[in-house]
C-alpha cells in the first residue's frame, strides 16, 4: 500500500525553520520504505511576512492550507512585532478557523532524562487542552487607551457544546490507556459559571465511562501536584489557558521544553490538524544550531499516528527514546541531534 | 509604649480553627513583653453558618468586622457546600470589600526544608497578586443552563487605576530589597487588551524607578522557572488569577503549602488588612491535629509586620527557622508544632 499526503509546512520565526528541518528529515526517513510520500508545501507566514506586507495570515492562504491533509508548524512570535500580532493573528488564528478543538500534549519522563525533580516518579500523561474556547477566544476590549481611566476586559467564552466535545475525547484517550484516570482541572470555586459548566460536563460524560476513575482538581493544587506527584495524572482535560499553563510546567518537569511535543488536533477531521513542539521561536538562540530538534520530530510523530500510521509513529518514539538514553551532556548542533534521530530511525527499518 | 489592637478572627472550615489556635498562641506570646495587647472578637463565618442560615457574609458581620485593626484568617470552603459559594460568598468578598489590592505572598526556602527540586538554589522572592480585579471580580454568567445551548463566560476586569497602584506597591518592595529585581507576569501574547494594560503599566511606572531591574514573563514560561530556577525572581507581580496559580506553585517548590503565608493588604489603610495561610480548609485532615499550623503562624509574623512591628515579626520567623531547623521528619500533632513555635519566642524575650 502506498500513500501520499499533502504536508503544509509552516516553519515560522526564529528556530522554526531549524527544527523543522529536522523534523522533515526524519518524517522522509519514515517514509522511505514505508509506502508514503508527503508531498510538501512551504508557508512563508510569520514576522518577515508581517514586516514585508503586514500580513499575518490571509485568508487566501488560509484556504489554500485548508487543503492539505496535515501541518507542520515550527513556532511563532518574535520581539520585533508587537506582542500578540503574530500569536493572534497567525497562530491562534489556524487553531480556532481548523477548529482544532483538542489540543494534544505528552509528557512522558524518558529514561536518562534530566528533570529538575529529586524524585519524579514514572511520569507518563497526556494533557487535552481544549483549543477553540475560554479566554483564548479573542473576545475582549479596551476603552481609554493610555489614559489613566483605561478599562481593558478579556472574556472567557465557553459552550456546551465546545466543551462536551472534548471532554468527550478525553473519556475515550482515557478509555484506551491502562490506568484509566481522568483528571479535570478547573477553578470552578472562583470562575463559577465557565467551572460549573466544565464539571457538570465531565459528571454527565463520565456517566457513560464506568471504568474511568475521574477526579478534580483546582488549577492551583494541579501546579503543586505536577511538582510534587506528577507521576499521578494520566489523562488530564482543561480549558485553553489553564492547559497553556499546565503543558508548560509538565515539560518543565519531565525534562524541558526541547521535548514537549504537541498536536493540535480536529478530531472530526473537517479540516486538516496541526503539529508543533510546544516550546516557542527562542529569537535568543535562534540561527545558531542550538535549538533541540527532539521536540519538532516528536510532532512529526504524533502527526503520522493521527494520519494512521501508529508503527510508523512508534519508529520515531523509539528512535528518540534510544537517542536521549544515548546522551552524554555534550552539546549538539541542531543538525547533529536531527541526524543523529534520522540515522536511528534508518537503522531500525534495516533490522526489522 | 504599649498599643492595643483589635483582631477580627474568621477560624473558617475544615482546618482553619486549628491551625488559627496556634496561631493566636503564638501573638500572645509575642504580645507579652512587647507591650502589645489583641483584643479578639471570634466570628462564626463559613460551612456551618452557611449550613444553618444561608447566610455567608452578612452586611452587618461585614461592618464590624471593617471596625477592626486586623483580621486573621484560617480557611474557607468545604465539600457539603457547593464549590464557590464560600469562596465568592465569603472569602473574596472580604477580600473585595476591604479593598485588599495587595495579596502578599512570600516565598522562602527555609534550610532544613524538603523541597521537591533537586537542586532548589537560594529562594527568596515575594509575589505581589493583584487582589481586586482580574478574572476574580466575578463578572460573568451563563444562558441555557444545563441544556446542550449553555453558554457561560468569564470576564476579567481590569483597570488603570487597578493595575498601577499594585505595580506601583510592587515596585515599592523592588526598591526595599537587595536585588531589586520585578518580573511581570502575563499573558500579553494572547490576552492583549488586559496584558498591553499590565506591561504598559509597568513600563511607565519603572521610568520612575532606574535602579530596579524590569523584565517580562509569559504566565507558561514562569511555571517553567518556577520549576527550574525559582532562584532567579525577586519580586514578581501579576494579575489575581496567575497570582492564584503561581504562588501555590512557589510554596510547593518552597516545602508545601504547610509553610506558605500571605496577606491580603489594604496599603492605604482604609480598611483592615487579612492574614491567611495560602493553605485551604483540607476537610480530609480537618479535627485530627495533623495539620501543620507554621503556615497560620508565619500569616501572623506578617499582620505584626503590617501593623508597623516589625521586630516582633522577625521573632516570629526566627523561632519558625529554628523549629524547621529541628524537624528530625517524626510527626507532630497541630498543637505540638504550636507550642514549640511558642516556647522558642518565649526562649528568644528571655535571652534578649
Ligand atoms: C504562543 C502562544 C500563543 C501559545 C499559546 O498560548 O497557546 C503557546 O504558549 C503554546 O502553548 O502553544
Ligand atoms: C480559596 C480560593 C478562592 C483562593 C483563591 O483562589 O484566591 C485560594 O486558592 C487562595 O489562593 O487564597
Amino acid at each position: 500500500m502506498t500513500s501520499t499526503y499533502s504536508l503544509a509546512v509552516v516553519a515560522g520565526d526564529g528556530i522554526g525553520p531549524e527544527v523543522t528541518e529536522q523534523a522533515l528529515k526524519v518524517l522522509d526517513v519514515v517514509a522511505q520504505g514505508s509506502g508514503l510520500t508527503f508531498d510538501r508545501t512551504a508557508y512563508d507566514l510569520g514576522a518577515r511576512r508581517w514586516h514585508a506586507t503586514g500580513e499575518t495570515l490571509p485568508d487566501s492562504v488560509l484556504e489554500e492550507i485548508r487543503g492539505h491533509d496535515a501541518i507542520l508548524l515550527g513556532a511563532v512570535g518574535d520581539p520585533s512585532v508587537p506582542s500578540g500580532v503574530l500569536e493572534r493573528g497567525l497562530l491562534l488564528r489556524l487553531r480556532f478557523e481548523l477548529d482544532h478543538y483538542v489540543n494534544l500534549r505528552p509528557s512522558k519522563l524518558f529514561p536518562g532524562v534530566p528533570t529538575p525533580l529529586a524524585d519524579p516518579g514514572d511520569i507518563d500523561f497526556v494533557v487535552v487542552r481544549e483549543g477553540t474556547e475560554g479566554p483564548y477566544v479573542g473576545n475582549g476590549g479596551a476603552i481609554r487607551v493610555g489614559t489613566p481611566h483605561e478599562v481593558a476586559t478579556e472574556v472567557s467564552l465557553n459552550t456546551a457544546f465546545g466543551v462536551e466535545r472534548v471532554v468527550r475525547d478525553a473519556f475515550a484517550r482515557a478509555q484506551a490507556r491502562p490506568r484509566r484516570k481522568l483528571t479535570l482541572v478547573h477553578k470552578n470555586n472562583v470562575l463559577v459559571h465557565a467551572g460549573h459548566l466544565w464539571s457538570r460536563t465531565v459528571d454527565a460524560v463520565a456517566a457513560e465511562f464506568p471504568d474511568i476513575t475521574v477526579d478534580y482538581l483546582h488549577v492551583d493544587a494541579a501546579t503543586i501536584f505536577l511538582a510534587t506527584d506528577p507521576a499521578r495524572f494520566d489523562v488530564i482535560v482543561t480549558d485553553n489557558l489553564f492547559g497553556d499553563i499546565l503543558t508548560d510546567l509538565a515539560a518543565a518537569v519531565t525534562g524541558g521544553i526541547g521535548l514537549a511535543a504537541s498536536g493540535n488536533v480536529n478530531p472530526d477531521r473537517t479540516a486538516p490538524s496541526m503539529f508543533e513542539p510546544v516550546h516557542g521561536s527562542a529569537p535568543d538562540i535562534a540561527g545558531q544550531s542550538k535549538a533541540d530538534p527532539t521536540a519538532a520530530i516528536l510532532s512529526a510523530g504524533l502527526l503520522l499516528d493521527h494520519l494512521g500510521h501508529a508503527a510508523e509513529a512508534a519508529r520515531i518514539t523509539a528512535a528518540v527514546e534510544a537517542d536521549i538514553a544515548a546522551r552524554d551532556g555534550q552539546p549538539r548542533s541542531t543538525q547533529e541531534v536531527g541526524e543523529a534521530i534520522a540515522s536511528r530511525v534508518a537503522a531500525e527499518v534495516s533490522v526489522a
